[in-house]
């Protein structure tokens, strides 16, 4: 299926398009020649923004898409034979094609996570065999923010993870594809968040950017290996400077957030909406710019022939439903509709 | 050094922004939602469209820039025990932090290959201890055309190298980061160079485009593990339409051909320009879009007061001028009149 | 710790030497000089003997240790994109650092398998996502025969695996560094049950060697790539005339059989006085030459004071003990003494 | 070709058995149980030994083999993006299928190096695109002592080459596979050697051991991850009693130096023989165990009827013919007699 929709789709954030105003900064960077590689205004500007707004004491990578920047991240913090700590449900075990594994050669510890999200209970789960040879040792937590399934971690929830990571000489990694989601469920700042990992990815794709993402290393001692392995691992743009200005349109005025906010206030509309809608159960908390819901499957095969979505869990009859910075309060309204029609017109 | 030019730049043909008409593609192809990942009309045009140039029986798919062109397309030919032979000049030998022994694991097999280029002799020389289990097993040849150097292959240069890894156990692998200047300066169709490698890429960075370059698979048999290695190797762009774009823009009305020969152009005028200036010396053929030239040291330190560009090989006072789809031709005779002035300006 | 027992070890097969018609071996094979790496009578033997064992078609590999037998084997059965399904408790999640994630590059699904034994409904599990490039593609089930637990699987099990795996498009590896000790338990042949995987480990060490494995190829397309592996993973022994020996003595007049059938009944004398002693629980079935048993933690150290073995769980206060070749009836019965005495001497 | 010599074989040192204190040490050694994995008498005794020896202040590993240690030993030192300065000569650039690149990912920078031996000024040739992250950073420089070619760093080359690296930021990895018959040449002591590198290979597999080597550390920080390193590289022993005992017998009454001298003495004897012989050319100064000679093509021929060795480079006609620790100097005058005579017997 190859398709552009005629209407909005609920399939992922990244159906959407690019944010406007990322196009135009896109547009007005197209002027004359710039040194490659971030040698540039545009990328400078964006580096330092994304520092300021992150609190971070080490650098800023702008990178190609989110598996580069959690691949990234990640092998900043590990050792050869060190491993990750993550939820089963963790976009690095389940969406990468095995680039964890294959790329950095490390082992993922998954742990199964309510709501997408661990705790250090579940993490003191994985912590065996700390100084046998034989394990591979764990040495980084990954956690997601917002989650795989929608939901926030609280700052409390977060501080106790670094807190136990701390103590337990654990660093933490933080996938942020959907971070700024979490800020504006939150009402906290970028800072607020980045301050409790060691490096972070900072998404801009999924929230209105054509296609970049930062990876933000919170302590100078982490950064010297930084930019040889974006190199290496195949991320280094040549003409930088449209990744740069795709992240000044989004720092500008806080567009980042405003955008976040919107998808989330689009996913509320939906989740409110659905409650009023017999055999439609949400199953996370709706927390940011997706809604999982468990419907009947004669119900799913009837929405699909008019909306895109994932089916998450065939078994489960669990589907994904997704906004992002451009869905219509009119989109969800008519795709609510038609929710209804579909649960009404099966016989349960 | 962090700098928007205020003249043309010759130190990279990615130092040049994206041509206006493949930038007016991206921001048409930004209009609602587009299924992800590729399943859009933009990326499916784009891939039938390369597919048809090329003459590939394989599939096309378009990643994000050059070092994960190289590394995917070699990765399809390559078993875990077998090596590369390639120039000693190679991009993927001297320019990608060592991505091929990182991310597939192989061991490169250089040679020395004057202009650049390697023949079936210097292939030869580096066929030892093949079914020896202590040697790395040499199974793919690496071309560049147009090569590092500026210079391209003949289609019968090429040819003899297919003849002979045929005839000898080994696959081609062509790196056409810049394929596009040498179908321009051989007056051949895209399809003719192709049809001489098992697996390429085909650049659309250096050649206009924002940011999106094309492996090509000539044979079917090699393509069924393509997909999930571009995932895996973080090379696969969510919101894909934008990469599509590119190429559409790039093959409508042959602009691909346009630009690259627009670009050979200026490069040769350079040359031109240059054989009447004494002291400066055009240390290989100029075939492409680059210009090598060996200078007084002196010299190059005052032309890169105003001009950006690369001492390719600093004891050799080698330097490295690159021209562009967006050259022109007054700023390759302001360009020359500098090069003029500050070779007579020193005294030798 | 450093310790030769005084006592005889339970902590594990690898705990015992070597057994004296295999040290007999490698004396005698001591005479004068021999081609290395493997091109010498002793190795040609070994390998031709373990082909005719085994009923392999393809070709028999030497190797150093279980981890060296184990990701070659697993490895000429994987793309680079492909995953192995296996227990949560294999030997390749548990005991190898993270090998096969770092050597091989490959993703491990693992399933909760009771009693170390997957099924194919466990496996089923894991087939989400086949034709999704977002996902590490299942290639490859592992199975660990005799199990990790000490259990066995039937021939009827491993052959519902096998015809599961061939119906679903997956390869069967077969971890067998106590496969003998699985054909002792089961009257079978070695052949019985490597004509149920593809790629097989066939253990010496644990089994009375003094550390040779061997790889064993079911089917010769599978074979092409094995000795440049073996090689390149660091598992070809130059004096290999050594392992050849070892590997003779074990074949010869099935020493290989009548050493695991006699660990097997040294653990079962175990399992069977064990029963007689209140507050000890054996917590598997007891088919090969281990026995895990649940003490009270205070007993649990009250015996490690005497005698060597390993806590397997300590939450659930659950212990490993093993016996090998060449433990003792008087060595289970004084164990046992101890036990029970252990056992009583403790309030609970 | 599978044969057990009826004659002294010239092909390698490791075509030689092992020596008979070796053998004793390891029979000996096979006397009930011992904690497996390194936690026993016999290997705490030869890696305090080997400490002693070397004067490492880090730590020492035992592991399987050369490939082993040569990997091992360089990963300690090697950051992911970093790469390795080699002879082109080196074993771990042509006898290791790429067990450097595959296993470690590593880039090895190869310089031609006359007699096998770099120096600072070859060295210094490699030290482009630092700092620039377009290039693997090289961080190590290997050095194998003695040599490929037999011949052997003075002590004061090896300084020149460590007080470079170290006013260079780069590490000196030590292949040591025959570092025992460096010593023997030079009159040093083992420590004098260890002192000059920061981590080393020390061989016992060509020095007369069945099949061990030892990796040293000299400096404690560059420890703490090799113990999981070696056991994920798959080089940990379970029985590993078995190599401790084979460098005890090594290192009791310096047996490893009188088999290295003894090995030298007998390659000089040969050396001194063929300088009588017209038509054979020494090329490698001899200093340890190997002797570099060019033939007649048709002298090789007819000389390899009759005994073992290696064509090194056919085009050139040089062979290589090794001693060893039981070569007798009636083997070396038998074979000075049938070179001769295939001298003798054929036009040139």
């Amino acid at each position: 299926m190859t398709e552009a929709a005629s209407r909005k789709s609920f399939g992922s954030d990244n159906h959407a398009g690019t944010h406007p105003a990322v196009m135009r900064a896109i547009v007005e960077a197209n002027t004359g020649d710039a040194i490659a590689y971030g040698a540039d205004p545009w990328t400078e500007k964006a580096v330092a923004g994304i520092r300021q707004l992150s609190g971070a004491q080490g650098e800023v990578y702008l990178v190609l898409n989110g598996s580069g920047a959690n691949v990234l991240g990640l092998g900043l913090l590990l050792g050869r034979h060190e491993a990750v700590i993550c939820a089963e449900s963790a976009h690095i075990n389940t969406d990468e094609c095995g680039a964890a594994e294959r790329i950095l050669g490390t082992k993922l510890l998954t742990v199964p996570a309510p709501d997408g999200k661990i705790t250090p209970e579940l993490i003191a789960t994985r912590l065996v065999g700390r100084g046998d040879e034989h394990f591979a040792q764990p040495a980084v937590v990954a956690v997601t923010q917002s989650t795989e399934y929608g939901t926030c971690y609280s700052l409390d929830e977060l501080r106790a993870i670094k807190e136990f990571c701390a103590a337990n000489g654990l660093r933490v990694f933080l996938d942020g594809a959907r971070l700024a989601n979490a800020a504006a469920y939150l009402g906290c700042t970028l800072a607020d968040l980045a301050g409790l990992a060691d490096v972070l990815s900072f998404g801009g794709t999924k929230n209105g950017a054509m296609g970049v993402e930062a990876v933000v290393v919170m302590q100078p001692a982490d950064t010297p290996s930084a930019r040889y392995l974006r190199k290496q691992h195949m991320q280094l743009s040549s003409k930088m400077r449209f990744l740069g200005a795709q992240f000044n349109a989004l720092l500008a005025d806080d567009l980042w957030l405003a955008n976040a906010a919107h998808a989330n206030a689009m996913a509320a509309r939906l989740a409110t909406g659905l409650a009023a809608i017999p055999g439609v159960e949400v199953v996370y908390p709706v927390q940011a710019d997706a809604v999982f819901a468990r419907l009947q499957p004669g119900h799913i095969a009837e929405l699909q022939r008019d909306w895109i979505f994932h089916v998450w869990d065939e078994s489960a009859s669990v589907v994904r439903w997704m906004t992002a910075f451009d869905t219509q309060e009119s989109d969800v309204d008519a795709f609510l509709s038609d929710i209804a029609a579909a649960a009404g017109a099966v016989r349960v």
